[in-house]
């Protein structure tokens, strides 16, 4: 395989990457300065390098615990359940929400075989358990799997004596946290209501 | 800048690539094994060092002088004119080519700067005059710019005794030769025309 094959084979796995876009980047990535291609090959390995789950949170930092987890200006008392770490980032743009975070690390999905004893959840019951946590807000995808997932674990978390709230359905039923935009974003916060 | 940053902010000035997709992809590759992501940083920096434009028709490639100019199985006698390497894939994908290349590196095109002077004419002009050539088919894209691009070469070689044709206007006009399929360029490739 001829060193072009290779990195159009390489772009073409990531998502949403055909073979006809790949090939377009491979030769832009031929045609541009040289030092431009260092740098984004340079930048891949570096977030592998340093991009690490935040012990505490699993939000993606490189520094453990996480800035926000680390903050004193954020409200201890407030944990934001989510899916994946780069709901939090999406959560954050909005400017709106101060309290911290919990990655669930994915979504009950059963058709792809992910039931709750795949879900990090226990993370999240010992910070419970230390008492600091008043509310507890569940952020999953508003989508079937989000909607089961948030369901399952506001009723693990009912019986801890803990205010659970579901963000409010601001955003489009089926769509993902991911593309909302922030004014969405925050309204579905705002609009959180008690499970 | 975070390592994530600065990853998204280098995956965005791909073209194509937008600020979300670029935040998908960043996550993606923190997700995916990191040998995946590693594979990929390689491949972009092997392809710098390994490909180079070969010095008799511009082609890119692992070899000086490339595969097809280096081929015993190809119609020396025919030159095939195009705007960028990345057309040569395109044609070779066909499997109904079997004369050689040689790439403009561009196309006329007043508005973005890019004269006569700044086409790879030369080498060109020299294989000619060498003798062994006895068709060229220009080949640049039928668009607005392609076509004057086509009528400038044309101009330049007639003088030179050889025969100049233009692929037919098989290709949508005002497309890109690189998104065309393989039956429509090989239509084209055959229903060439003389100048």
């Amino acid at each position: 395989l001829s060193a072009i094959d290779e990195l159009v084979g390489e772009l073409a796995r990531l998502p949403g990457i055909g073979r006809k876009t790949a090939l377009r980047l491979a030769f832009h990535l031929l045609k541009q300065p040289e030092d431009d291609a260092r740098r984004l090959a340079r930048s891949i390995v570096d977030v592998r390098e340093k991009v690490r789950p935040c012990g505490r949170c699993g939000n993606l930092s490189e520094q453990d615990p996480c800035g926000i987890c680390n903050s004193n200006r954020r409200d201890v008392s407030l944990v934001c359940v989510v899916e994946e770490a780069s709901d939090i980032m999406a959560i954050e743009r909005t400017g709106e929400y101060r309290g911290l975070y919990h990655v669930l690390g994915g979504r009950l999905s059963p058709l792809d075989g992910i039931g709750p004893a795949e879900l990090n959840l226990k993370p999240l019951l010992e910070r419970i358990g230390q008492g600091a946590v008043g509310e507890v807000v569940l952020a999953t995808n508003p989508s079937v799997e989000g909607e089961a997932t948030a369901l399952y674990v506001g009723r693990i978390l009912s019986p801890l004596g803990v205010k659970v709230t579901r963000i409010a359905r601001g955003l489009p039923v089926g769509g993902d946290l991911e593309y909302a935009d922030g004014v969405t974003i925050a309204e579905a916060l705002n609009g959180r209501r008690e499970l």
